[in-house]
C-alpha cells in the first residue's frame, strides 16, 4: 500500500517556489541533488521553471502517473488542492505545511475537510505538518523531504512523528559515515500511521534494522500488534521520551497532548520484542552495529586491544550489560603466545601492545573467530604513528567480511590524520566508535537482542473450569447498582470464579454470626469490616488480625459495628495465616490496551522500595515467570538465610489467572490483591480491592 | 616543584632518532610542529642533525639549563643516562621507554637503579613507560609527548597513568574543537605521582577544570589529602574503571596489579569533593561545559528550543538528574508572548519554532538571564535552511560572553553545511553537543557540582568522655592472647567505651547466673552463647530470643551448654527489644586509608536488597546524615504508613562515634553492629562482631 509513497515514479510539488530559502524550493533541490530517478513536476502558476525544471500551472497540466504530491501551501488552500489531486489520480500527498489540528479548532476543521476528500478519492495523506520521506534505494533516490542533512544509502530505517529527533538520529549517522535506508517523519500523522510505516519497513528488503522514537502512542493496541509481527522479522530499536512528568508535559505541548508519563509504552516495547533504549546516543550506536553485524549466538565476548585503559572500560561496560569474557582456551592461548610479541598480554582481553602489527591483530581475530568459546569480538584500536594502521584496518575488514561473528571496534584516532584508516573501516562495514564505552554498549545491544530473540515463547495458558460468566454477573450487578467498587465479598467471589486461591473466608451480617463463622473456619482468624463505601479500612480500625477465640471475634465485630455506620455493613471472617511472604498483585486498565499487571514485594516495602514490575495483559506463563525474576527482592522468593522459598509456580499461575480475568472483563478499572501471602507450598490472596468502570 | 617540568626552557632528547616512525624522532617533531618556545637538543652520537636541528653527541655537549630530558633508549642504558643527566644538572627526565618493573624482576632492578641515581642528583623522573606531558600555554607550547593528536590551547587539564584513556579524552576534545591546557600521563609513575600533578594543576592559573581517570590509587590517603585541597579550588572530574571483577582483572594485567574491584576510590572521590563519572563520554562532555561556563547558583534550568522532540529528551535528562524546570514568571511570559511568533509555545521549554529568528532566541536568552527563577539556560538549536542560523549563533555567543549564568547548547546540524555556525559557537566558547541528552547531562554536571560545593562542611564532631584508652586495653588484651576476634563481652565493652548505646546486657558464666541476670535486667530477654571461637551462633542455636521468665532463661542456657563445648563459653543476657527498625552499621579497614563505614537496612533485607551506603573515616556529622538519606529505604527512617520514624540523630551520633573508635583504633579489621535497633526516641546496638589485625 505504501510502496508508491516510498518508491514513487513521479513527484509533484504544489507550492513549488522560486525562492531558495522556501520549503517549496528545497524539496525540489533535494530531489534533484540526490538524483531522484523519477519525474519531478514543480507546480506554480507564475513560474516558467524552477531549479531548471519546467513548472506547471496546475496539477492538471502535469503528466499522469503522479505517485506523490508535496503540498507546501497555506492550510486553507489544502482541501481544494487535495480535491484536485483526487481528480488527477494522485496516490499520496505529503503535506509539509502546518496550520492544522496542531493550531486549534479552526485548523482541525480544515484537517477534517481535506482528510474527508482524500478518503473519498482513496488518496493516502502523509503528515500534515511533517518533514516527509526519504528512500535512498539506488533505484529510487527519493528525497521527498526538506531536511538539510544529505542522506547516504544504508541499511537503517528511521521512523518517528518527531522530525526533530528523527533528524538528530539521521545527523548522527551522517557524522559517523553510516547510511540510512528509509526515513519517515509524519508529523500530525492524520492518515498514514507509524504502525503502517513499520509494516512497510518490515517488508522492505533494504532495511536491516528499524529505529524509532516515540513520545506516546496513538493506537497502542495496533502498534503492539504490528510491531510484534515486524519485530519477529527484523530488529526494531526504540526510545520513548517524555518519561518524567516535566518531559511528558513538554511533549504534550508540542504534540497537542499525545504524550503522557506512562509505563505502557515500555511494556508494549517489551511485549512486542522491541529493543528499547533510554538514551538516544545508545540507540544510535546500537543501530550502527545492527546495520552491518550478525546477531551473536550468545553473550561471550573476546576483546583484542593495543592499549590498556580503554579495554578496561570496555570490559566494565560489557560485563555490567550481562556479557561474559571467557578465558582463552589452552590451544588459543598457545596459538597467540606464538603469534604475538613476548611481552603481549595473552588473555581476554588480549593486549597486542601499541606496537602490535596487522599480523598480530589478524592472529587474534582469527583465533577468536575460530574458538567456539566466543560469540563476538570487540576490538580496541588506537592508531599510533609507528605501526601500519591501514594494514591493521584492512585485516579487521577482511575478517569482518566473513560475517561469522559480530565485530565492534573502538577506533581511537584523529580522523584528520588517519582518514584512510577511517575510510577502510567504514567501507568495510566495521562499526567504529571513538569511545570504548560507546563501542561496548553497541556490542552489548547485539547481545541483548539475542536474549530477546531467544526468550521463552509468549504462550497464553488456558485453565479449566474458570467461571467467566459468574464473574460477569458479579460485575454486572455492581455496575447496575451504580457502584464503582466491589464489596470485599464480591471481590473474593470474583477471584474464586477464576480459581485464584483466597484465604478461607465467610461473609456474615452480625457479630454473633462472625463468631460462629470463625469457629467454623478455625482460629486464629482475621475480622474485616466490609461495606461498598468503606475505604482504607485498615487505617480506620476496620481490620482485626490474629483473633484467637470466638469471644474475641464477637467483641471486635461489635466495636466495628459501633465505629462504622454504613447501611450495607457486613463482616468478613478470614483464616489468619502468619509467616507468609507478603507480596502484591494488581492491575490497572490502560487506555486502548487492556491492563498493566503489577507484581512485587508487599507490605510497607511496596511504598518505600517500590520493588514492583509490570506486564501487559494477556500475560503468558513466560512473562509471569519473568516478572518473578525481575523484582529486586527475587532472592526472597527463592529462599534466603534459612528462610524457605515460596511456591513460585503458584504465583505464576495466580498472575496468569488474574490476567485472564482482566482480559475477559475489561470493565475492571483497577484491582489490588494486597497482600498475596506466599508460602513454600502455596500462595493465597488475603485482601483484594476492585474498582470498575 | 614541577614548574620546570611543565614549563621547560630547554628540552633534550636522549635517543633522538633520524627514523621518522620512531618515538625519538616524533617527540622532536611534536615539539617543533607545536612551536615549543624553548630550546630543543636532539642527542644522537651518529647524527649531525635531526629534523633540521643540530644534534649533539651527548648530553654533556648540550648547552646548560636543560629542564627536561626525554629518554627513548633501551631500559638497560637508562641508569647511566640518568647519572649523566645528574652530572649535567638536568631537572626532570621523562622516560618514554618501557622495559622496567612492568616487565618483571629484571626490569624492576633497573628501575630501582635509575631511581636511586635520580634521587641522588635531585632529578625528578616522569614515567617510565609513559607518554609524557603537554602544556599548551602560548608562552610555552611544550609538546613533550609522542602522541599523535595535536592539542589546541584550552582550559581543561588531563592527568592519568593510563595513556590510552588520557589520549581518548584528548581526542574527544580535539574532535569537538575544544582545547586542552596541560596533559600528563605518567605510566609507571615511579617518582612524580598523580597527587603531585594534581597539586600543580591546582596552582596553574590556565587550568579551569581537571579531568582524571584512575583504575586504582597507589597511595590513597595522599591522593585524598591532595585532591581535597585542589578540589576546594577548582573542579576535578574523575572516572574510575575496573569496577567489575573482570574489569579490575583487565586493569591489573596492564598495570601490574594496581587496580582492584573496590568501593574505596568512589568514597575517596566523594570525600575529596571530586565530581565522579561512570561513563567516559559523560566525563568528557561535562569537562567541556566546565571549561567555559560559570557554575550555576542552583538547579533551575530554562530551556529554549526550535524543535520539539529534542527538548523533550533534554527535559527528561535534566529532571532525572535533579534539575527543575520552573515555569516562566508572569512578566517573562508576557515579554516572550510579545517577542515571539504567535504560534510559539511560550513556557519552559519555550519553543520559538523552527522558523524562529535570531531576535527570538535573543529575547528568550535575555529573558531567562534576567529572570531570577533560572540558574542556567539550555538551548536546543537545530539549523533549518530557511533561517539565519549564523545570526542565531551570534546572539547565543553574545549572551554567553556575559557569563551571567551557564549556557549549554544542543547544536543539531550538519557541520559541513553549517561550518560557520559551528565556528561562531566554538569561538564564542558555547559548549555544544550534537545530542540533546549529551548536552543535558553536561548542564546537569554543572548543577551537580554546585550541590557538591554547597554541601554541608565536613566537620568532625568531638564527643566528651570517650574512653579511648580503655578500648585500647581491650583490643590489646585480645591481640596479646593471639585472638583475631573479640568476644561479645569485649565487643560490647568496646562500644560502651565510645558511648555507643548497647541494649542492656550482662555476661555470666552459668545458667543459674544467667537467670539471675535476666531478672535484674527485666524480661523479656535474649540469651546468647559467647566464646571467642563461636561463629555463626544464630545459625547454630546459640541465640534464644524473647525469653519471658527466669526458668526459660536457665533452660535455654543449659541447652546451649550442652550444645557448645568451648572452654571459654559464657552467656550473654540482654534486654530483648521488640518492634525496632532493624539496621546495620559496620566497617572494614581499607588498605592505606582508614576504614569504610557501612550503614543500611538490616535483617534478611541486607543480603537481598543490599540497601547499604558507605563512607570513609573520619565520618563527619554531615556525612553521617547523608548516609541516612542515601539508603533506598530512607522513608522507613522517616516513618511511613502509620509506622513512626526513628531517632535519626541517635543514628548519626552512633555512626560518628563508631568512626572515632575506628580512627583511634586502626587495628580493628572489620566490625558489624547487626542489628542496630532504631526506635522513635533512641537507637541501640544489639549484636556486634569485631575482628582485629
Amino acid at each position: 500500500m505504501l510502496d508508491s509513497l516510498f518508491r514513487p515514479r513521479a513527484v509533484a510539488v504544489i507550492g513549488a517556489s522560486t525562492k531558495e530559502l522556501s520549503i517549496g524550493n528545497r524539496v525540489i533541490k533535494n530531489l534533484i541533488d540526490f538524483g531522484f530517478t523519477g519525474a519531478i513536476y514543480p507546480i506554480n502558476p507564475n513560474a516558467e521553471e524552477i531549479r531548471g525544471l519546467k513548472a506547471y500551472k496546475s496539477i492538471f497540466d502535469c503528466p499522469d502517473g503522479i505517485d506523490v504530491v508535496h503540498m507546501v501551501i497555506p492550510a486553507k488552500f489544502v482541501p481544494q488542492a487535495v480535491e484536485d489531486c483526487g481528480k488527477k489520480g494522485v496516490k499520496h500527498i505529503i503535506i509539509n505545511s502546518g496550520g492544522f489540528a496542531e493550531t486549534g479548532p479552526e485548523g482541525a476543521a480544515i484537517q477534517n475537510d481535506f482528510l474527508e476528500r482524500a478518503r473519498r478519492y482513496g488518496i493516502r495523506v502523509f503528515g500534515p505538518n511533517c518533514q516527509g520521506v526519504i528512500n535512498t534505494d539506488p533505484a529510487i533516490r527519493a528525497y521527498c523531504n526538506f531536511t538539510f542533512t544529505r542522506p547516504e544509502p544504508g541499511f537503517i530505517s528511521i521512523v518517528a512523528l518527531s522530525g526533530g529527533v528523527a533528524e538528530v538520529i539521521h545527523q548522527a549517522f551522517a557524522q559517523m559515515g553510516v547510511g540510512t535506508r528509509i526515513y519517515a517523519s509524519n508529523g500530525n500523522a492524520v492518515d498514514v500511521t507509524i504502525p503502517e510505516i513499520l509494516e512497510y519497513l518490515g517488508g522492505d528488503e533494504g532495511t536491516r534494522v528499524i529505529v524509532t522514537y516515540v513520545e506516546g502512542l496513538r493506537d497502542p493496541a495496533n502498534f503492539l500488534r504490528v510491531a510484534t509481527q515486524v519485530a519477529a522479522r527484523k530488529p526494531i530499536l526504540a526510545m520513548k521520551a517524555g518519561r518524567t512528568k516535566e518531559g511528558a508535559r513538554a511533549a504534550a505541548s508540542h504534540t497537542g497532548g499525545l504524550a503522557k508519563e506512562d509505563i505502557a509504552t515500555d511494556l508494549i516495547f517489551d511485549k512486542a520484542g522491541i529493543l528499547s533504549f533510554r538514551d538516544e546516543g545508545h540507540l544510535i550506536q546500537a543501530a550502527v552495529a545492527f546495520a552491518s553485524q550478525p546477531i551473536p549466538r550468545g553473550n561471550r565476548i573476546g576483546i583484542i586491544t593495543n592499549t590498556g585503559g580503554p579495554a578496561v572500560i570496555a570490559t566494565d561496560v560489557l560485563v555490567a550489560a550481562g556479557c561474559t569474557l571467557p578465558p582463552l582456551s589452552a590451544p588459543t592461548h598457545e596459538r597467540l603466545k606464538a603469534a604475538l610479541y613476548p611481552e603481549a598480554s595473552v588473555g581476554n582481553p588480549v593486549d597486542v601492545l601499541a606496537t602490535g602489527t596487522a599480523q598480530h591483530y589478524r592472529a587474534c581475530l582469527d583465533a577468536m573467530m575460530e574458538d567456539e568459546a566466543f560469540d563476538g569480538v570487540f576490538v580496541n584500536f588506537v592508531t599510533p604513528f609507528f605501526v601500519d594502521n591501514e594494514a591493521i584496518a584492512r585485516e579487521i575488514v577482511a575478517v569482518n567480511r566473513a560475517h561469522q561473528k559480530p565485530i565492534v571496534c573502538n577506533l581511537m584516532t584523529d580522523p584528520r590524520q588517519w582518514a584512510e584508516v577511517v575510510r577502510i573501516l567504514r567501507e568495510g562495514e566495521v562499526p567504529c566508535f571513538p569511545l570504548p564505552g560507546e563501542a561496548a554498549r553497541a556490542m552489548a545491544a547485539l547481545v541483548r537482542y539475542r536474549a530477546l530473540r531467544d526468550r521463552a515463547p509468549r504462550t497464553i495458558r488456558s485453565f479449566p473450569n474458570l467461571k467467566g460468566e459468574k464473574a460477569g454477573r458479579i460485575l454486572e450487578k455492581a455496575r447496575k447498582a451504580g457502584r464503582s467498587r466491589l464489596t470485599a465479598e464480591e471481590a473474593y467471589r470474583l477471584l474464586e470464579a477464576y480459581r485464584i486461591p483466597v484465604a478461607r473466608w465467610k461473609a456474615v451480617g452480625t457479630p454473633e454470626e462472625a463468631a460462629e463463622a470463625a469457629a467454623a473456619i478455625g482460629f486464629p482468624v482475621a475480622l474485616k469490616a466490609d461495606a461498598s463505601e468503606l475505604l482504607h479500612k485498615t487505617d480506620r480500625g476496620g481490620v482485626a488480625l490474629d483473633l484467637g477465640s470466638a469471644s474475641a471475634v464477637k467483641r471486635a465485630a461489635q466495636e466495628m459495628k459501633k465505629a462504622f455506620d454504613y447501611p450495607d455493613l457486613r463482616f468478613l471472617v478470614q483464616k489468619f495465616l502468619p509467616g507468609g511472604l507478603e507480596l502484591i498483585l494488581g492491575a490497572r486498565a490502560e487506555e486502548g490496551l487492556g491492563h498493566a499487571v503489577v507484581f512485587g514485594l508487599g507490605g510497607v516495602l511496596v511504598e518505600v522500595l517500590k520493588d514492583v514490575v509490570f506486564a501487559l495483559t494477556p500475560v503468558s506463563t513466560a512473562e509471569a515467570r519473568e516478572m518473578l525474576d525481575a523484582i529486586q527482592a527475587k532472592a526472597l522468593l527463592d529462599g534466603v538465610r534459612g528462610r524457605p522459598g515460596v511456591d513460585r509456580e503458584a504465583l505464576v499461575e495466580m498472575i496468569e489467572k488474574l490476567s485472564r480475568l482482566l482480559v475477559e472483563h475489561p470493565e475492571i478499572q483497577e484491582m489490588d490483591v494486597n497482600p498475596v501471602l506466599a508460602f513454600p507450598e502455596r500462595a493465597v490472596a488475603v485482601d483484594v480491592r476492585i474498582a470498575i468502570r
